[in-house]
């Protein structure tokens, strides 16, 4: 298999250290050894051996061991059986399981940091992150709210330009469903005011740059309304006569397969049923509610627009299940497939 | 089957006569002959005996004739293999199919108006409502923007109070989902503003009182929350945690069985997954588009807090569809078997 691995690796981050994010990446290497041929996790070295030692149970008698490294320069050459572990942050872990902290917060960050930093120079192929907790990103001090914000910011710092010229954007894939928000970690009140001709406009751009590199620049892309029944003509909203309609009318001027705006309560339907090939929603929710309901185990979060790629599971930390070692690693296991596909 | 049919009839409104209202009607009891037994139509005339025609060729040979009647007193005696029709508005039809019109609107609000006077009055026992088409209602100069706003018009104005003493809200079925809106037809933005403690108590205190009425009073009510991840403790946005919450502890120390508020993206999941009966949506969108992904042909309306039951099909006129008799009457049939075991 080694044979194959002279692709750089894909890089995993452990994600908060009190969650679920070490043991369905230790979960998820049991499920299939093959991949410790080809990822590398950012993390800390004591949380990910606690990981493995809870889950050892599972998939069949195979030892899995942490090997520790200090750099990619030794990749590639994970020795059999063993899981390559970055000490990507400081070697405060591992934590109590469940508990929101700053330190699991700032340790997360760091990961976070270290895989971003290894993707932007080339040493990964691609970025998969296991989930954070809000919580505590803020409690350790972290100014940006998610993965996405964060991951935007550290590669405008690494191309020495504003965060507003690596516009990104969140994309989330269901079995038969996706689609591209707008906007994502601010108020309903706040995603109002993001409903502009340029933010959609900026956001329809960005999807038909992602797949176009992709080898798909036809994709066909249905602009959901904002307000119930898409306005009713007016009746209930003018958001999409005034706002939306003339952003598609422009798009569609660009040569791009952009269609809308739709009622947001059948488009997804519609989607699904084959009529698009992706949604753009114009709010968290409106995109969340029938990805999640679509998803269950295997939903794909993808963040559109960064110099690389990134993918993470459609979940969070667990802190509940958090150490029982029951998470399923399958949302996991999607993303880290749909990286793998993006940069094989 | 006549001696079954001593219970007052289900009366169907006929919807916008230019939509696939009288159609699905037609072909719902060319599907079930034992419904032409069970209801009576509030529409044209003409414009059914012309859904009738159109709909001949389907489910089999059985021919199916309007009966005309003037009032509800000649129930209960409908001539085998007739359909009874009400004249309940002006004698206008059939009006061209696909066209919104003023006629057509205020012809469908003629229907309801008829049908609404018949439950009040306990002529029938309840009342089911083909889909209107809004711009049609408006045109006709219908104040009120749907069948739910009107039907609490009427209902007051029965009781001889004013509307605001016949709160209702509207509840969406799906197979393994229900959900209660609580706001409606009226923008986004706006409904940001409904979202209110004395909003949020008043909804769950109509849903408690209409299960109670089917003997089901301690029926578990999920509140969803108004913002991505519910707030996630305040990051974005506040109302979960200084509306919503405090209205969900004040409807637990009544009793009920309400908990929340929950992440809006995943609570449909969890109540679908059987975690709880019925979800309270914070706006239209949020309750509508987790039904219509899962209710495909069988969602089904009802609206809660009136004095009588009415439910309807989970879809609009399809004006693109209206007069070719492929529009499937099952969300319809649905629709009155939910009405007919309410009030069996």
């Amino acid at each position: 298999m080694s044979g194959t691995s002279l692709k750089p690796p894909l890089m995993i981050t452990m994600g908060d250290p009190a969650g679920i994010g070490p043991e369905i990446i230790a979960a998820a290497v049991r499920l299939r050894p093959s991949l410790l041929q080809q990822v590398v996790v950012a993390g800390d070295v004591p949380t990910l051996q606690r990981a493995l030692d809870i889950t050892r149970h599972l998939h069949g008698a195979d030892a899995v061991k942490v090997q520790p490294v200090d750099a990619l320069s030794s990749w590639p050459a994970p020795t059999p059986g063993h899981l390559t572990v970055v000490q990507a942050c400081e070697r405060a872990g591992p934590v109590p399981w469940g508990h929101v902290s700053a330190t699991a917060g700032r340790m997360a960050a760091e990961c976070i940091g270290w895989a971003a930093r290894a993707a932007l120079s080339g040493q990964a192929r691609a970025v998969v992150t296991a989930p954070i907790h809000k919580e505590a990103f803020a409690a350790a001090g972290i100014e940006h709210p998610g993965h996405t914000e964060y991951l935007q910011a550290l590669a405008a710092a690494h191309l020495g330009v504003p965060v507003e010229q690596v516009p990104v954007r969140m994309m989330l894939s269901a079995p038969g469903l996706r689609t591209v928000l707008l906007s994502i970690h601010v108020s309903l009140r706040e995603a109002l005011r993001a409903v502009t001709q340029e933010q959609i406009l900026q956001t329809l751009h960005i999807t038909v740059a992602h797949f176009g590199r992709l080898g798909w620049p036809q994709i066909r892309i249905a602009v959901a309304g904002l307000n119930p029944h898409a306005g009713e003509g007016g009746l209930f909203g003018r958001e999409e006569m005034e706002t939306i309609a003339p952003a598609v009318a422009q798009a569609q001027a660009r040569g791009w397969s952009v269609s809308g705006p739709y009622a947001p309560d059948t488009v997804f339907m519609r989607a699904r049923q084959g009529e698009f090939d992706v949604v753009l929603a114009m709010y968290h929710d409106q995109g969340l509610i029938p990805v999640k309901l679509l998803g269950l185990d295997d939903g794909v979060n993808t963040t559109l627009g960064l110099p690389f790629v990134r993918t993470s599971p459609d979940h969070g930390t667990a802190f509940d299940l958090a150490g029982t070692a029951r998470a399923s690693p399958s949302s996991l296991l999607a993303a880290i497939e749909l990286a793998d596909h993006a940069t094989g």
